[in-house]
């Protein structure tokens, strides 16, 4: 089978969708659905959403028929979760055959200390809840918000990383956190078996994460690693990654719960 | 190398050591260590426990010279940590050689429902708090209070399960917070070479997590595994899969940071 030409009508949430990987992916989906599409963008900046609304909308003004709608939100509070969904539900429109949900925004944590540095049950406690509880919760909302129905196509993807696989000393916060998430979604690919669920390894990007990655990681040889990558220009583009996952999104062959890496596409 | 005959002049603390596999767990350790050890045995249970703590300190006549010390203590609260820690830094001697600490304590969430069902953010943070987060901060509580130094051995005990690698149907939070548990203390194993990490796996063992697995799994095949196991007796006992434990420590061959399953050993 050729792969898809678009994704269809969807409606399309993208959380942390006002900068860096987020951006990327909601710019080329912006340009592979169909009219009818609604793009649902989430992030804590309303300047920032707002700008990059106005951007989408006017730059590309062959695209008739699309909409972009922004939620300024926390996700990791109980508002935030339903401020995307009663945007969300505002959107849906009958005749959408896609629901797809990208479960993006995340942080880093607190990368300049070790995991015996952690005895504050409370800042463990807020960094799974952002991380962790919130994609469980804005998951669980959407598929109930918009059930399975025949010809209804729902896509969740999980962005993850090669932290959800190996232990990177000093990343304690994100590692635990990235692996917490891609066996959530395992379970419920394996619950599910209508979804499609994918969790998709954008590789090491030029962001604001890797900022942090170089100048704050505690463990001298992991943060060296970051920034020789940085020096010489191993960095990926979230375009170039972002890309990369349409295509995966556009040919639609993977086992629902995959692991998949930019650099296995 | 032959195994140790003993495990040293230890302080151990253990937590859900009232019942099922950390009782298990307490009774052989108290065989295997040396007079001048101490067991620092936690659970919510002050009943149960210093029943428990009863039992062993009489039954065992001709162990002169180890201590058993209860703590009443709920390790999702941070006074609960506080408490294990005081009593632990009372219990040690500086005669000690090795600082042991089992992460045991956990529940098995709700197995009722699917994830699609956890649109509970307070339920999925405060389940993460247990499971997940206080292991991360008690173990790193007990780093801080037993540094480092020449002679002294320290092990870091996480109880995992095989959830922890492979996605159970209505098991969302457990495997999700396994995964994250084990994942944790592989970044720790990276992070300080002189400890020895270990992820036990006990297997399934005839407790009362395993009459909730069988009576409450929402989804119908897993369920029936789970009765068909018990039913045909071939769920283990704590006092099996906890000797084949002991057996790994006195070994002392395993990887730092490995996950070993019960039926490996």
């Amino acid at each position: 089978m050729s792969p898809a030409a678009d994704l269809g009508r969807v409606l399309c949430i993208i959380t942390g969708a006002s900068r860096g990987f987020g951006r990327a992916v909601a710019q080329d989906l912006y340009r592979l659905v169909q009219p009818g599409s609604v793009l649902v963008l989430a992030a804590r900046s309303g300047v920032d959403l707002r700008a990059f609304q106005a951007e989408l909308t006017e730059s590309e003004a062959g695209r008739a028929g699309l909409k972009v709608e922004v939620v300024v939100a926390d996700i990791g509070k109980v508002e935030g979760l339903e401020n995307i969904m009663r945007t969300s539900r505002e959107a849906f429109c009958e005749d959408m055959d896609h629901i797809m949900l990208i479960n993006n925004a995340a942080s880093l944590g607190d990368v300049s200390k070790y995991v015996k540095a952690f005895t504050d049950l409370a800042e463990v406690d807020s960094y799974l809840s952002l991380n962790v509880s919130s994609a469980m919760c804005l998951t669980a909302k959407v598929l109930q918000a918009f059930p399975q129905r025949p010809g209804l196509r729902r896509s969740i993807i999980n962005v993850t990383s090669l932290c959800a696989l190996q232990p990177f000393r000093s990343w304690g916060l994100y590692c635990t956190a990235k692996a917490a998430r891609e066996m959530m979604f395992k379970v419920l690919a394996e619950e599910e078996p209508d979804l499609r669920v994918l969790s998709y390894s954008p590789g090491p990007l030029d962001t604001e994460m890797q900022v942090e990655a170089r100048t704050k990681t505690a463990d001298p040889s992991i943060k060296k690693t970051f920034s020789n990558m940085f020096a010489q220009g191993q960095l990926l583009t979230c375009e170039m990654s972002s890309a990369k996952l349409m295509k995966v999104l556009l040919d639609d062959k993977f086992p629902s719960g995959d692991h998949i890496d930019v650099f296995d596409v």
